[in-house]
C-alpha cells in the first residue's frame, strides 16, 4: 500500500476506490474522522470509534473492505500523473468550492485531465445538457448557444456524452472557449469510447473530470450519480432537449435542489426531445432561455452588467465589473498590501476598495496575508 | 331617429356609433347618467348635468356630436335584425357578464350574429390567438389544439383573422364544437372578407361578434381595442404563435391585467413567430402548455375535475362536478323549491346542494325565486 504520499490524501483516493461516489454513510463518516482514520478503520474491518450514531456504517465499512483489493499502489498513482492526470482534494487551490454544497455528498476526490484551472473555469461557468438522442434542431441550438457563451468569456460544462453534451463541448471549443466533461468513468477509461478524440481535445483547451479512478469503466447508476457534479460546479443548468424521462432531467433536479438557476430551451411541441424541457418550465419554474443572452442574464448576481456584448478568449475575471478589475490589477502578487494602499492605486475609494476585495476573495482570486491582501496564487 | 325601441336601449346604440369602443370618458358618464340621457346630451352638444368631473367630457361630447349623422334609422336597425343580427345589452339574458371586468372599457352593446347563446358558450371557453404570419408548426397545433378543447366541451374564442386565428375555429369547428370569433369590424361586414364562407360556419355552429355596428369596416386601432374583448369573454387565453410585435401580445397583455389564465405554447427557438411566446412565459410568467389538457388544467378551478377525457359534443354543463350535476338536475324548471328539496333529490348533503347552487347561480344555470331555486331561462 502506498505510503509515500500523504496519509489523508492517501486515505482519501482508497476510500474512492472502495465506497462509490456520492455515498452519504462514508460523508458522514468523513464529518467526523480524517480519511486516513476511516480507511485505516476500513482495513481493520470495524467502524472508527466514533462512527457510533451513523447509521448503517458497520454494513459500509463491510461492503468497503471487500474492495479493497481495488485500491492502487503506488506505482500506479504514478503512472496515472505521468499520464497527465492530477487529482484534486478538498483543499487544494485548484479545488472548485463551490462543490461543498452538496455536504455529505460532495465528491471525496476528482481527477482531473486537461489544461484549465479547474476551479477558476467554473467560477464562471454554465452547464448544457441534454439528450443523447438529440434532434437537428437540439443539435443546432446546443452548439450556437454553446459557442455564444464561450464567445462571452463562459465556461461550458456537460458530461461527454453523444448528443447534447457533444455539441455543448465542440460549440465552445469551436468558439476557442474553455470546456469542462464531467464524466462517469474515470478521464482515462473516457466513456464513451468514441469520443476519444473530443476528451483529447477537451483536455487540450478545458478539463476532463471524474470522481472515479482514471481506469474505471461507467455503471449505469455512475451517470446519475455524476449529475450532482455537473449541477454543482456550474452557474447555472440549462436543459436544451430532453424527453420525460432524459437523464438530463436528473441533473436539473439538482440544480434546483442546490438552489442554482435552472434554465430550459423551449422546442415544439409535436418533439419528444422537448417535452421534458416544457415540462420543467411549467412544473419546475425552469426560466424559458432563447439565446445564450438570456442564459448570463439568469446566471451573473443582479447588477454586475454581465450583458456585454466583448468578444474575445475568456478568462475567468472577465465576469468583473469596472472597478472589481481596477482593485484586482492594484492588489501585489506576494508582498501584499492594505486596503488604504491599494484604493489608492486603484483610484477607487475605501469602501468600494473593501467591497470589492471582499467579492475578489469569495471569487477566489485574492487572499489575506499578514500584511493585508495579496493575489491568490494559482497551482 | 328611432322611437320605437326602448330609449335606453337605443341611446346604447347610438352612443356605440358615435364614440369608439372602450372609451372611458363614455364609460365615466355612462357610471352617472342613463344611455338615454347621455346620448341626448351629445345631440345637445353639452355634457349632461352630472359630467363636472369627468376629465374631457365637452370635448368628447363635441367630438360625437360631428358624428350624429351616423347613427343607425329604425329602418336600419329593423334591417340589421332581419338579416339575422341581434343585438345585446348588459342586463340581457345572453350578455356574457365576465365582460364587467372591463369596467368603464365594458362593451356598450354586442352585435352577435350565430345560433350559439354567447353567455353560456363563453362560460366554458379559451381564448386562442396567434400570429397571422403563422408557419406550418403553428398551423398545426392551433388546429389540434382547437379540435382537442372543443371535443372537451369548451368554446374556443379568437378573432377571425388569417392565420393561427382562422386554425382555431376551424380546429372547433372541424369537432362539432363551439366557437366564437370577436372582429374588429361590423359582423355583416365580416373582415378579412376572404374569411366570409369561414365567418357563415361559425356563425352556424356558434357566433361572430362585434362592438362596431354591422356595417362598420375595420380601422387599424379597432384591432387592438377587441383584444381586450377577447381576453375578457373566456377564461383563459392561450397565444399560439406570435413575433415580438404581434397584435396577439395586446390579447396576452389583457389577459394578464385582468387577472385571467394566461398561457403561450413555446416553440422552436430558432422561429420569430415563436420568440412573442417564449417572451411572455419568461418575462409575464405565462404558463408553457403543450396540449389541450395543459389549458383545461390552467382554467379550471382547482379540484373541479375537469381534466376527464370525456368526448362528445359540447355543452356548457359538461364543466360541472358529479354534485353540481346532481343538483342542477334536481332544480325544478319554473316552479322552484327549497335547498332542502333539492338536496333530497339530488342525494346530496344540505351544505353540499348550497354550495353547488351557489356555484351554479354564479354560471347562469339557476336563480333564485320565491319558493327557493329554479333554473334560469335561455333566450
Amino acid at each position: 500500500m502506498a505510503a509515500s504520499i500523504d496519509p489523508e490524501r492517501f486515505g482519501r483516493i482508497a476510500l474512492s476506490v472502495v465506497a462509490e461516489p456520492g455515498d452519504l454513510t462514508l460523508g458522514a463518516l468523513l464529518r467526523r474522522s480524517g480519511p486516513a482514520e476511516v480507511f485505516a478503520a476500513v482495513c481493520d474491518g470495524r467502524p472508527p470509534g466514533d462512527a457510533g450514531d451513523v447509521p448503517g456504517a458497520a454494513r459500509a465499512i463491510g461492503r468497503w473492505a471487500a474492495r479493497l483489493g481495488a485500491v492502487p499502489a503506488d506505482s500506479q498513482l504514478a503512472g496515472w500523473e505521468r499520464q497527465g492526470m492530477r487529482m484534486l482534494c478538498p483543499g487544494d487551490p485548484e479545488w472548485p468550492t463551490q462543490l461543498d454544497v452538496l455536504g455529505d455528498a460532495r465528491p471525496l476526490v476528482l481527477w482531473v485531465r486537461g489544461s484549465a484551472d479547474l476551479r477558476f473555469a467554473c467560477l464562471r461557468s454554465v452547464s448544457l445538457v441534454g439528450a443523447r438522442a438529440a434532434t437537428a434542431y437540439g443539435t443546432h441550438v446546443a452548439t450556437e448557444m454553446a459557442a455564444a457563451l464561450a464567445e462571452r468569456g463562459f465556461c461550458v460544462i456537460s458530461g461527454g456524452a453523444y448528443g447534447i453534451d457533444a455539441c455543448a463541448h465542440r460549440g465552445a471549443l469551436s468558439a476557442d472557449g474553455i470546456t469542462v466533461a464531467v464524466l462517469a468513468s474515470g478521464v482515462s477509461y473516457g466513456y464513451p469510447r468514441g469520443h476519444n478524440e473530443l476528451f483529447a481535445a477537451i483536455a487540450g483547451q478545458g478539463a476532463v473530470v471524474s470522481e472515479w479512478p482514471p481506469d474505471r469503466p461507467p455503471t449505469r447508476p455512475g451517470f446519475l450519480i455524476r449529475n450532482r457534479v455537473i449541477a454543482a460546479l456550474s452557474c447555472g443548468t440549462v436543459v436544451v432537449e430532453a424527453a420525460l424521462r432524459s437523464g438530463a432531467l436528473s441533473t436539473a433536479r439538482h440544480a434546483r435542489d442546490l438552489g442554482r438557476p435552472l434554465m430550459a430551451v423551449p422546442g415544439p411541441v409535436t418533439s419528444a426531445q422537448s417535452e421534458g424541457c416544457h415540462e420543467i418550465i411549467r412544473e419546475w419554474n425552469a426560466v424559458c432561455v432563447t439565446r445564450a443572452q438570456d442564459i448570463i442574464e439568469n446566471v451573473s448576481p443582479a447588477g454586475e452588467g454581465l450583458t456585454d456584448r466583448r468578444r474575445g478568449p475568456a478568462y475567468p475575471r472577465d465576469g468583473l465589473d469596472g472597478p472589481a478589475t481596477a482593485v484586482l490589477e492594484a492588489v501585489p502578487a506576494s508582498a501584499g498590501a492594505g486596503p488604504a494602499a491599494i484604493a489608492i492605486a486603484a483610484g477607487v475609494d475605501l469602501d468600494t476598495a473593501i467591497r470589492c476585495l471582499g467579492t475578489l476573495a469569495a471569487a477566489g482570486f485574492v487572499e489575506r496575508c499578514p500584511r493585508g491582501w495579496r493575489m491568490r496564487k494559482r497551482p
